[in-house]
């Protein structure tokens, strides 16, 4: 934070005294003032402790808790322990269990392609027999160690959702997968959600290989493309704030637990 | 849902049968549409079950469960053993925490008046002493037996948002205090907020007496009117999404556990 604004400080007076601007001179000044409103520095935020883990974990759901890069460590045994429990099916129950009567309760329009949005990882699919390699978020991900998991294609299913998924294609409502992995994923991705049970869905889509648009960006304009050629999204289901935010998140959107990570 | 529906059609039968609209057409056919696709039915909610309450405490907390009139009967001993337990002091410390270390990262403009709105029920003030009597949110609230209890004025602190509300005073960020409370409870309720330690605020804004608003409606258009008269709205905490919700909610809002009532 402070270096950045350091740097942004230098860039403006080797601007001014160049008398050739390398950034437009109001670009130069937003980004300074962005830098002193940014979000906590990692040492500011290595400051917080979290003692009370379930505490940590509900300010992770709600929003409270924003941009962790890890699960503090002293809360591993608790993400093992809830990932690992009976609570982890009930909360993800629970939260099927309202989608669905939100989607039975609605009358749907005819005039229009309905569809319901899924997020794939944590929401369809489990990684938690990665993370359980991994110490359960409290590590910094290796992307390559990542990577290989998925193109193992072994994750596991999370019945609650599969359950969703099917039940909602019976109301008529179409399902569209839109994940964060890359689109070179999507031949082993395809395979692997088979394996798990997902037979059918009406588009899947995936983030251009290599692209580094953020995943609430990239999410949001997929799906006002969706709404601009004729589909109506009743719902939105994910595990990260970030499949459920910005524009066209659904008429209605619902959460899944999730204190592994945290995505933008 | 279905009774609300069937008064609008045979409403819309007349209009056409008279002649004369008893309601415009277009607002006839707006409730119709609105009607049909709103939330679920009386019957449709008391058929959903919450046999893990834990995991409907969750669901409220993530805005997953929502528009629910009573805490589900079975869940009566839950909701009493979390707002007796270090659990709920703890969740409720870690919201504070957190919304502490956000102001004191932040550089703060010197040409505005940089304010953090404070809703006031279950946010600075507890009413869980009344609850207790009426069977913690499970039975359907008595308002003149709520309003009895709110004129004795005697609503215990909720100490974890006293002291961020001291601590942000001291980053120089002014507390405004934005209730849903009726203007004629001011009297009692200064009182009982200056006997629970709070003992300034820049304003506090009561919803006008016997107004109909619906709080996020109500809470959003007096947050736009402190926008347009040179406030900074830095941070927002409160209990209840709708505290949270619409216009100018703040740079970054706070959501306390509440599993006793849901408003909108």
């Amino acid at each position: 934070m402070k270096i950045l604004s350091l740097s942004l400080i230098l860039l403006l007076a080797a601007t001014v005294s160049q008398g050739r601007p390398s950034l437009p001179l109001p670009r130069l000044i937003e980004l300074l003032t962005s830098a002193n409103e940014a979000e906590l520095s990692e040492e500011q935020r290595l400051s917080i402790s979290y003692p009370n883990c379930r505490s940590w974990h509900l300010g992770v759901e709600t929003s409270n808790i924003i941009n962790f890069q890890t699960v503090p460590a002293n809360c591993k045994d608790y993400v093992e322990d809830y990932l690992t429990s009976e609570q982890y099916r009930a909360d993800s129950k629970t939260v099927c269990k309202e989608a669905y009567f939100y989607a039975k309760g609605l009358a749907l329009k005819n005039d229009t392609v309905n569809v319901w949005i899924f997020d794939l990882d944590e929401t369809l699919l489990s990684n938690v027999p990665f993370y359980a390699q991994y110490g359960y978020g409290t590590e910094k991900q290796d992307p390559n160690a990542f990577n290989k998991w998925l193109e193992a294609g072994e994750a596991p299913v999370l019945p609650e959702t599969l359950h969703l998924y099917q039940n909602i294609q019976e109301l008529g409502i179409e399902p569209v997968l839109l994940t964060e992995r890359y689109q070179e994923l999507a031949e082993v991705t395809l395979k692997n959600l088979e394996a798990a049970g997902f037979t059918y869905w009406r588009q899947i889509l995936f983030k251009p290989t290599g692209s580094n648009t953020k995943i609430s960006n990239f999410k949001s304009k997929e799906r006002k493309k969706l709404v601009r050629s004729g589909h109506t999204i009743i719902g939105n289901i994910g595990d990260q704030w970030a499949d459920l935010a910005k524009d066209s998140p659904g008429r209605r959107t619902f959460k899944l637990p999730n204190p592994l990570y945290y995505k933008n």
